[in-house]
């Protein structure tokens, strides 16, 4: 099973396990004898961990990925792959700060000044991010354009050469060998080294910021492997965009730059310490994912927008300004060295990866009687994505069930790869629609079978990477192309765009989407204007516009955040109504056959997210039914054999654990005191922290939150931590180390009230608690994530191992 | 005091007792017969209430405004006002849904289906929103357009008859008296009728949205004040705009179609009752605060940014879609209307009030080297804002000291009429700046003592209304203005404008502030296009835009929604990255220096508001520090004359009482069961819900959400119902009208902790409970918001009546 998940599931975990150098170090509870553990042993019973309520059949199971050592599992051919299942091997985020004393120690000792030169930090840190995206863009941009740049001339002259003697055969297979041995690499190094870095990395993204942790996702060598992916994907000339692949890349520098630090290449740059949590990660990478929407599509507000859209729980006016700051950055930093290297040094006017060119108001405004039309293209858009988003869940399934294998992967790339220069080819081959030469924009202008001065079109849009393709069906003008030649290009271009999009190789789909949007749209346009009989408000171009952002609507379901990024793209703000209302449009008509393909294939893979709001339908639910239950519970002052037995218990993996005091003279159980992650109880047992029983009154060994800081953010598992009998005797203290003041719910409390808590706070842990403080359950984020609102109302997903 | 206090806060409160029907009605505790007051009353202690923890110095006091009768008080001719301070008369909104079994039940009666509808009628109230909102702005624009050039008109004509036969005095004369009696009307009815139109409204807006309740703020009657007199100030040459008024009326116009009643009118539509609570209302004035900034700059993303920036605590992503919609069709309609009024009809490229005019990016563009000096320019602008902010602080000092009745305050406003009438037109008397009139695009050019053919530059900018003034600034070719013309203008203009903000005028502050930017913008310019030789970059139209950014900025301290409406206002993408960066230093340096102009005109009306997180030191405070005690609780069951009397009690008027169940057994207090609000009490007392205490088992009349709802807002004073000695004996059962399950805390955390939650959820009462959930303190907005950073760290406000 672990084979055929890890290829479509984003982690390649099973992989990774040497590199981690754990699957070796299994030698839990060892008797070693630590500098803590001394003579004086005396028994506890092992009642002290308590467990609270009835059995449910639902176990508390949060995966603790980068806790626990992978057992070598059986692996089948095939999986039996059920949407309506919740994954249990996903880690959540914890956005809220354990405040314990240590944490509240640290704070009240920083005073005002030293908060101020935290908060420079975050700002600088922020630039860099901004920098360092716009430079990654850059990078991919000028390699992307010298590469294809060479391809398509050899290609060329080629074709030239054999249009004149005959053998055009040769062209094709020459053009087809190229494209598929460059995808060949750009699929190899996806598959074999980090299948995480394959797709546009959106949904991946997505799941981050909302709080799911994707092993890998935010690494370096992901990074590499993505960015020289996306290059050898466009080079190789699939029907892929190297937009959103800039998001995961905006992403993955954000976290590396905020934690000053790499684990891959095991540098600790001793900076930005203070920054070693999830809370101020997850706002970095928030900043990153905006700086890398900024750099694809020069719009830092669209950029600003997307994190928040995918990411905010609670907004938060600082956080929001320094994300802008990165994307602001990220735009100039790209605008600045692409305008020197394309000569024009410090004409800042080319921003973002993508540039629509210039829509200009005058010449292309739109009247209010196009309002309906263009909402027509909506309804247009929302069922051609919905129908694209159909076909590509249908071969997801078919991928998942038996292109499992790496192998299999990169022949499949390599496939589509050929398939889709041999397409390109026949159809430019068969194509008669010939146009002047003079005044058009085409870089490889094909010839073929054209007069003297003349090209061929539907090279324009195959022969020719796909950013440019889109600006030349938004800006030729009207007549370069040829209506039959625009059909039969949106009907090959959206099967294989179809195709491509989930094959193990770093692409995006914004560009094909537009692609197919702004060819069929341009035809609707040249209809338009036929039947109208050239009235002159048929201007093709616009229609090629509204046609793009109706397909892309309709495919992503994006709302505003697409809106802001197609307005300043365009950089046009009075196309922003029509757009809004396509895309309104596009999401209403394609929500109503299917979901949108990003959470589409974040429901593939079992993600337990998390919604904005709880099911409309389910104040039916209360706490108590929701919770997971039984709960183990820790005592204040805890026997350490009994933690680590608690920690070594495979078969309840919980990362959190509510501590109680537990009455010493009655049986009666008594309240919440504070709440413990497993995290914190790992760093404790390897240092060391506890005392003999016969010394309580000792004091324990004092931790300071950098032991912490440093574990941070991949703990060592329970069975790497030697100790021994002795030490399994010894007591240890967890008040300092808790959280005292864990957040509550009550246990008549509505679903969507505790949905509403866990959501806004960002929360990992929710202790349910009853009138008396005693805890009777606990709501982690897979208890949420499972009611969905399905077409026959309330359902729940059950959870599975993954 | 109180008179005092009304003349700046913006409530007026005192003056519309008797219009709120209540004042006289002031019969507490009458020995009525209710319905519900039948025989066998028996005695309850009075200890049915219990006072938990140690009295405090501080009074659980939060302002029960619409519930408690006014008082006359003694009003002193001076009071001594004091920034430190924290009032307790704003009564806090409710983010958070009272989740009692009425509300869930009906929730759990309402299928998807219904929830469909509940959500479709939210579209439509955000598209009425927006239509409406739209529609008041081209109403605004179209009379200001009119009647301001009619009196420009016969001004002119006046001046052109005696400017060949002298006596210009007398031109004077009527310039200053029309201005004067125009402002008179304008300031009466704000004085006399509904002081809180007054100003811009914006730190209004800011303060709902924030949670804050301020009186009459979302009223019809506001509306139409705020609109007539924002028509009157502008019509009257003072230095004002109407823009940020257009925040004010979208809100009232959000507030007014969402509850589907106005209570101005005593119309009820019997529509939309599913949204009569704070957290849907609160919303849907979100959406027509954007509606209105999208309005005035024709900014719809600026605007839904503006509203997540002032109100968003927890981001939603459906909210924001239909805030963005709001805005959209918002500018639709004005640019529809406008554009039809302007005889090219359809010609959709003016969107908003103000429009800032092409902004070539080829023909403007900037280069690197221009980012110092566009950041020397922000803090220029930071530096004049401080300047500007600390003047209007005295200013406003003074004026809460000395102009508090309304004769004063109509009189202080016809002086500034009066007063900007004349500098005007002595400026342009001594102005010997002369254009050629060909090619200008002078409304009304003034020719005086100018040759034919030409005017006079210095009329541009004062005999002109403030808008166009600013564009012309913006757009004029270099050469237009002379740098002494502009010295002069941004000087006087700087001193009219400060002196203007704060007069019991209903004005924005946003077109002042840009011109002035604008002024001192363009004379940098040009003085820099004469050190640098006339190079091609010093483009003067650049640097007015670039001036107005920093002016504005420096003076209201906005980040990321000022930055995005500036650049929808300018059209441009390419200005945003300067924009920002001078926004930013703007920000920086004013911040240095004094606060933004809102903010200190919110902090002189001591209103409880809610930063964004709690100061940065503020680690060692906890809970048990900031809540305050005692805190008054009910039984579950509970004698009806305890409840009247703990309602009645003036000294501490609390609006929130958690619900207790105490043992009879013992005299143990037991655990915390729920909270119950005032408003839910009056409604239960005034439908008689209750039993006699010997019929125990009989069934209490059923409440529905209903009745509840139709008392929404404005619930009647505790003194207003009627409840014999009899029925004080019965017994009232609050266990499903309580909401079982609010939102605790424990003592132990700390202060950031119990901030975030409460900011996040949009909390009025969070209840902080001790390890066995008993109460022990409640936290609400103002034990929250007493908090500051200071100069000198953390300083702690006091709490004060006024």
């Amino acid at each position: 099973m672990a084979n055929v998940a890890k290829k479509v599931s984003w982690s390649g975990r099973d992989r990774d396990d040497d590199e981690d150098g754990r699957a070796g170090e299994t030698t839990p509870l060892l008797n070693g004898t630590g500098p803590g553990a001394a003579g004086g042993v005396r028994q506890l019973t092992p009642s002290s961990f308590l467990r609270i309520g009835q059995l449910s059949n639902v176990d508390l199971n949060e995966d603790i990925h980068e806790l626990q050592t992978e057992l070598p599992r059986q692996r089948p051919n095939e999986i039996p792959h059920n949407e309506k299942l919740l994954s249990l091997k996903y880690e959540s985020l914890d956005y809220d700060n354990s405040e314990n004393q240590l944490f509240l120690e640290e704070e009240r000792r920083i005073n005002h000044a030293a908060f101020r030169t935290v908060e420079i930090k975050r700002w600088v840190i922020c630039a860099m991010i901004g920098i360092l995206t716009g430079l990654v863009a850059c990078f991919i941009d000028i390699v992307v354009e010298n590469l294809a740049g060479l391809k398509y001339r050899v290609v060329k002259d080629n074709i030239d050469k054999f249009t004149a003697k005959g053998g055009l055969s040769f062209s094709l297979l020459l053009w087809a060998t190229l494209n598929a041995s460059v995808v060949m690499v750009g699929s190899v190094i996806v598959a074999f080294i980090e299948p995480v870095a394959a797709g546009s990395g959106i949904p991946q993204i997505k799941c981050y910021l909302n709080g799911v942790k994707i092993p890998h996702v935010v690494r370096l060598k992901t990074l590499v492997i993505k960015v020289c992916g996306v290059i050898l994907s466009v080079v190789g000339g699939l029907a892929v965009g190297k937009e959103g692949p800039m998001i995961h890349s905006g992403a993955v520098i954000a976290a590396g730059i905020s934690q000053g630090r790499s684990t891959s290449l095991k540098r600790d740059f001793k900076i930005f310490e203070y920054f070693r949590r999830d809370t101020e990660k997850r706002d970095f990478v928030s900043a990153g994912a905006a700086a890398g929407v900024s750099a694809a599509f020069g719009a830092p507000v669209g950029g600003v927008l997307f994190s928040l859209e995918e990411g905010a729980s609670f907004w938060n006016q600082f956080l929001t300004w320094r994300i802008f700051f990165a994307s602001m950055i990220s735009t100039f930093t790209l605008n600045s060295v692409l305008s020197v290297y394309h000569g024009n040094a410090w004409d800042l006017s080319s921003p973002g990866l993508i540039n629509f060119g210039r829509f200009d108001s005058e010449k292309m405004g739109y009247t209010i009687q196009e309002i309906p039309i263009f909402i027509f293209m909506g309804v247009v858009g929302g069922i051609l994505g919905a129908l694209f988003n159909a076909l590509n869940y249908w071969l997801t399934m078919f991928r998942i069930r038996y292109i499992h294998r790496p192998c299999l992967q990169v022949v499949e790339a390599m496939l589509v790869a050929a398939v889709t220069a041999t397409v390109g080819f026949v159809m430019i081959y068969c194509s008669r629609d010939c146009q002047p030469i003079q005044g058009s924009s085409v870089a490889y202008p094909l010839q073929l079978f054209c007069a003297d001065g003349e090209y061929n079109s539907m090279a324009t849009a195959f022969f020719n990477t796909p950013e440019k393709s889109v600006v030349n069906l938004f800006h030729d003008p009207p007549g370069s192309y040829n209506p039959m030649t625009l059909g039969m290009f949106t009907l090959m271009y959206f099967f294989l765009a179809c195709w491509t999009y989930g094959l193990t190789v770093s692409a995006g789909v914004f560009i094909p989407s537009l692609l197919i949007g702004a060819a069929w749209g341009r035809l609707f346009g040249i209809s338009l204007s036929y039947l109208t009989k050239g009235s002159i408000w048929a201007d093709p171009g616009k229609y090629a516009l509204m046609g793009a952002a109706a397909q892309l609507g309709g495919i992503v379901r994006m709302t505003l955040s697409l809106t802001v990024i197609m307005m300043e793209a365009t950089g046009n703000v009075t196309y922003g109504f029509p757009i809004m209302l396509v895309l309104m449009t596009a999401k209403i008509v394609g929500d109503y056959f299917v979901e949108g393909l990003y959470d589409m294939h974040i429901q593939l893979q079992s993600v337990p997210f998390l919604h904005w709001e709880a099911p409309v339908t389910s104040h039916s639910l209360t706490a108590r039914e929701v919770m997971s239950t039984p709960v183990t519970c820790l005592r204040r002052i805890e026997r350490v054999g009994t933690v680590v037995d608690i920690l070594s218990d495979t078969s309840s993996n919980h990362n959190g654990f509510p501590v109680v005091e537990s009455n010493p003279d009655t049986t009666q159980v008594a309240g919440l005191r504070g709440l413990i992650l497993r995290s914190q109880l790992i760093v404790l047992l390897k240092h060391k922290v506890f005392v003999e029983r016969a010394n309580l009154s000792l004091v324990q060994r004092r931790l300071k939150l950098k032991d912490f800081r440093d574990a941070y953010p991949r703990f060592p598992p329970i069975q790497s931590i030697h100790v021994s009998q002795d030490e399994r005797e010894c007591m240890i203290d967890l008040s300092e180390f808790m959280n005292p003041s864990p957040y509550t719910v009550p246990q008549e409390a509505s679903l969507p009230r505790v949905f509403k808590l866990f959501r806004a706070l960002g929360l990992r842990h929710l202790v349910v608690v009853d009138n008396r403080n005693e805890v009777v359950g606990m709501v982690t984020r897979k208890d949420l994530a499972r009611y969905r609102l399905g077409k026959e109302g309330l359902e729940e997903l059950s959870l599975a191992q993954t």
